[in-house]
């Protein structure tokens, strides 16, 4: 298992994602093998005075770096030995089964969609992320912002993508999928969550609860919560804004905490064939290793495998 | 000035509406003219239980009411003396400038939209919420579930009736108008938003500042926040679950003491040619009297006069 790091994405590039490796290879018996894209000179110096062993990893050099607030695609283009462009090229060519970056959100979003394939029968990939319930569960919430404008039967997709998600990675045996809208009923919301709802409730690869609404989304009541990318977005970024809130009004309490999305690690490109973890650019060596550990997850479970089989099983 | 009640409505009616008068009473110097509809023998005990002066209120028998889960339109068609049908009747017959209900929010919204006019121009009503900002200050978020699918131009109008509000009712002098979007810079977004952005940028009724995100919603970056139904609908509800899940796991802190969306009082129907005002079905006295000073203030500053100058002055 060969999983691809860029080593200079992220605030505290290349630090944080050095420790985080040393925390992975601390407590990982079988690593996998780890293929660092980045600056070598500074990669080198790192990794020896973290005492790193050379074993279970490879550097390969990249003299160019794509910045968080460059244009994604023009930059993909332009810098073609960037240590994101490299990963992906990497990726693409097999070399690598997964690849992580904290980089450039835009650039591995377009490096996902446009180096390597979609899964068979996907109409759109998706980003997801994790949401934390009241009682100490966890949800996932898609799409959070790939796709603004969806049709009824992306939605279907990212629900079936979701569950696949939420069984295998989060152990969630039979997955509760709830339609994220503006009532209760069948018949409720907008004409998206209208024409969307009948085709979930026929839907034999998941296990569709019905609507959820605003108030369920922080309440124990669906595990995969579907929604378009534009209203996905503004409920993620209003979850991150109540953890800083809470942390500068000195607001202490473990479930706030747990607001915290630097835990999670990352988030997965789901709808890919291969691994594609995106990583918030404030990420921590906790974080970096956490990424690690999901894409090694991801590849042992064979995720795509199985989302392609509920995709095009009929 | 007249100020129509439905004494019917909201899970503890008719006590805690006539306690709500008693505070206005109370508090009021020169006080406006109550109409109060609804079973006449049980607000007349509870009138005089709490010793209310009757000089400055009239109530209005009625004996039918419609249920919190009856379907609005066909109850409004068949029960046409219930308490809120008969307040609709005054206010279309100009016997109040006013209505409040803390009943059915289906058959209010019906009511609003069927019984009384649209100010002129207005391409449909509209209903918003306060949000409390963390810095102390409150904004306005509009449209919160009227309009699930909404037009650009529908946005548009929703800016300018926002503005108004805020600046008359809220006392914010130039109330910065935000538009709702999953990203800051103009072109981002999904297709409403993005044919929206050029519309509010030309429109000088209204002070632009730009697209705002869902981490800006509990900050103070807007006063007027502008999107369709459906997202200000999840946003709305999800606050509301904020501030009952801080209360359930006793995180007291007076940041989410803000959040209890009883404090203010209701929701008005903006976009219509008399005040209509919205009040949770747990609206207590303070609800109540909050409601009342609201229409009171909305009819003093013909809000509705304001509006339709805005929306048709070129």
């Amino acid at each position: 298992m060969n999983i691809g790091i860029d080593m200079m994405g992220g605030d505290f590039a290349p630090l944080e994602a050095v420790k985080g490796i040393e925390q992975y290879f601390a407590e990982s018996e079988l690593p996998a093998r780890l293929l660092l894209t980045g600056d070598q000179a500074s990669i080198e110096e790192l990794l020896v005075a973290h005492a790193i062993p050379r074993n279970h990893l490879e550097i390969i050099p990249t003299d160019q770096v794509i910045g968080m607030q460059e244009h994604p695609t023009r930059a993909l283009k332009e810098k073609q030995n960037s240590s994101i462009a490299v990963g992906f090229q990497l990726l693409a060519g097999g070399k690598t089964d997964a690849f992580i970056s904290a980089g450039n959100t835009g650039a591995m979003l377009v490096g996902a969609l446009f180096s390597i394939k979609a899964i068979e029968g996907v109409l759109r990939p998706t980003i997801s992320t994790l949401i934390p319930k009241e009682n100490g569960q966890t949800g996932l919430l898609l799409d959070v912002g790939l796709n603004a404008d969806c049709k009824p039967e992306q939605l279907n997709q990212f629900a079936i993508m979701g569950s696949v998600y939420a069984k295998h990675i989060l152990g969630i045996s039979q997955p509760r999928v709830g339609l994220i809208n503006v009532g209760e009923e069948e018949g409720k919301g907008n004409i998206l969550a209208q024409a969307t709802y009948p085709l979930l409730k026929a839907n034999t690869h998941i296990h569709f609860i019905g609507n959820i609404e605003g108030r369920d989304l922080l309440l124990d009541k669906a595990d995969v919560m579907v929604c378009e990318g534009f209203t996905g977005n503004i409920i993620l970024k209003m979850a991150e804004s109540i953890y800083e809130i809470t942390h500068q009004k000195e607001i202490h309490h473990e479930y706030f905490e747990r607001f915290n999305f630097e835990h999670y690690g990352g988030t997965p490109v789901l709808g890919v064939s291969k691994p594609v973890i995106i990583g918030h650019g404030i990420s921590g060596a906790t974080a970096f290793k956490n990424m690690i550990l999901l894409a090694e997850k991801m590849i042992e479970k064979d995720l795509m495998g199985k989302m392609r089989d509920e995709l095009t099983r009929q």
